[in-house]
């Protein structure tokens, strides 16, 4: 028997569908790839979404089909028990949203919805990065810095459905201010945006330095991408700013090994896309601060940008399932 | 049916043994007690014990009679599964040794064995300040500082059983050198010897300054005992060094609460004995460095120093439920 079941992502500069044939669970190729038929529609130039875009994108992609089962990720926080979408990050108007019981009502289908960190988790465990591992933390270093639990095979959401905020561990408790109040979490010093204006504060106060960073930015805003760009060509300040960066998320991950001990870290998100300057002093950090007899296992994702859609896949599977529990 | 199980503890300064008579689980009064008899040995003058020691004060206690279960907490490294001791924290000559084997022959009965720090999490859990939550980190702060997970119900001992190590969380990255290898962690900023030794320096440091402090230390060492009494008594220089050490703890709290989100912190160890003076920088550090959305519950230790032997009450119980995976 096989079931067709509908994968949807609210991301934050795209809305993504796709569908899914499981035969006894969906079907993975050899080498790990899953058969996944997708499309994807970028947010209006607005900045906004609405629910009918979403359903006229999966509609299109079921061609008067029905899901045996949907499953959800969301850009903010959800309440997983209810199905109920608390806010997006990304996007006004999407307060208290009943989401599950909307897409129940629209596809005739049980839903099943999680924020994108976890959905990222579970589709790297499911599909990526983190398959055959009982335990990992999914970490993704973008404009903000989020993450993920796979304990024990399931997604471990805390007691209040809080845990995985990797991003907001202290790493210098004097260090910038940070947008949840603390000071010197991972994510005032090493998402994206932190990153680009440690940057900027060095070329603007040291007009000598950073020549190639000034050409790849042009007349642009410094971004994590520049300096990924510039740091390859050589530049030192875009190298060393992308290596303070990336040491506060090393010394958050052994931190985070010492007091969990997971059988892998799984690093995403398009700040990994800036190349060795980041990747090479962020696990050297790892393996510095963890204790010598705590194996620390980092490796780089391997969705990209689809992993939370591929943990939709894997939360329309459990709700086919019918066990809430199992993810 | 009644069962009467061993609980056998080997700590740092003494052996501990226990008996309980379960009937369907162990007997707890209607305040949480449990109905145990126990018999304690100091650890002889000379800082060493052997498996003889033990066993007579077991064999004292049980008066002829044979347990239906052991289970044993140990100052130590454990392989879990294999209930073997890899190395005591306070002894010579207990590395590799296969104690669980060696109780079985000794006593008649299966045999079920964990370090002290996850001992002591499952007896709060079961008997303590941690009874009736789902998820809890069991922290303990003394000449170390250690921690044990129970999430989802049970105990969580990672990939490689090392998880736990809270005193290696990082707090300051360049702060003071930790026997572990790294620099600033909560071991190394808050365990009674760190602030004692950071109490002493500033001592020596400034001649004028911990007048209450230098008439209640005398001639001894300086101790967190001290701390915690001068502190009491209007020390300013010991209630300064009480209150780095708790602060160290707190953001290392709220960096746990943010990543892994458990229902309840319990601190226990010696040096909570210090009082205010350590208890509020500790909490207000825990709120302060938690995210907004998470609650962070933190609370007093209540089986002191026996945690670790109530623990094992309860590892004797889950042996005699033949459910190795439970706890």
């Amino acid at each position: 028997m096989s079931d067709l079941v509908l994968a949807l992502d609210y991301g934050g500069t795209k809305l993504s569908a796709g569908i899914a044939r499981t035969e006894a669970g969906p079907t993975v190729t050899s080498d790990g790839w899953l058969n996944l038929e997708r499309v994807r529609k970028p947010v209006g130039a607005d900045g906004t979404y609405d629910r009918a875009t979403m359903l006229e994108l999966a509609r299109k992609l079921l061609a008067g089909r029905t899901p045996t089962a949907v499953g959800v990720s969301f850009g903010g926080p959800v309440d997983f028990p209810n199905g109920v979408v608390r806010l997006s990050h990304h996007v006004e108007g999407w307060e208290a949203q009943p989401l599950a019981t909307q897409l129940q009502e629209a596809f005739g289908a049980p839903v099943r919805i999680d924020n994108d960190a976890n959905a990222g988790a579970l589709g790297e465990h499911a599909y990526g990065a983190g398959r055959g591992e009982e335990s990992l933390l999914y970490i993704t270093v973008s404009t903000g810095v989020g993450g993920g639990w796979i304990l024990g095979g399931r997604v471990w959401r805390g007691a209040d459905g809080m845990a995985g905020e990797f991003g907001h561990m202290t790493v210098e408790p004097s260090g910038p201010e940070c947008v949840c109040g603390g000071r010197g979490c991972v994510e005032a010093l090493a998402s994206g945006p932190a990153m680009a204006k440690a940057a900027s504060a060095r070329l603007a106060a040291d007009p000598g330095a950073g020549t190639v960073l000034r050409q790849v930015a042009g007349a642009d805003e410094v971004t994590a991408v520049h300096l990924g760009e510039a740091a390859a060509a050589g530049d030192r300040l875009a190298a060393e700013t992308l290596a303070n960066g990336a040491r506060a998320i090393g010394i958050a991950i052994g931190s985070a090994a010492n007091l969990v001990n997971p059988g892998r870290f799984v690093v995403g998100g398009g700040v990994i896309k800036a190349g060795d300057a980041f990747w090479g002093p962020l696990t050297d950090a790892a393996h510095d601060n963890a204790m010598p007899e705590v194996d620390v296992d980092v490796v780089r994702a391997r969705l990209g940008d689809d992993a939370p859609l591929w943990g939709a896949v894997k939360l329309a599977e459990s709700a086919l399932m019918g066990r809430r529990s199992v993810t």
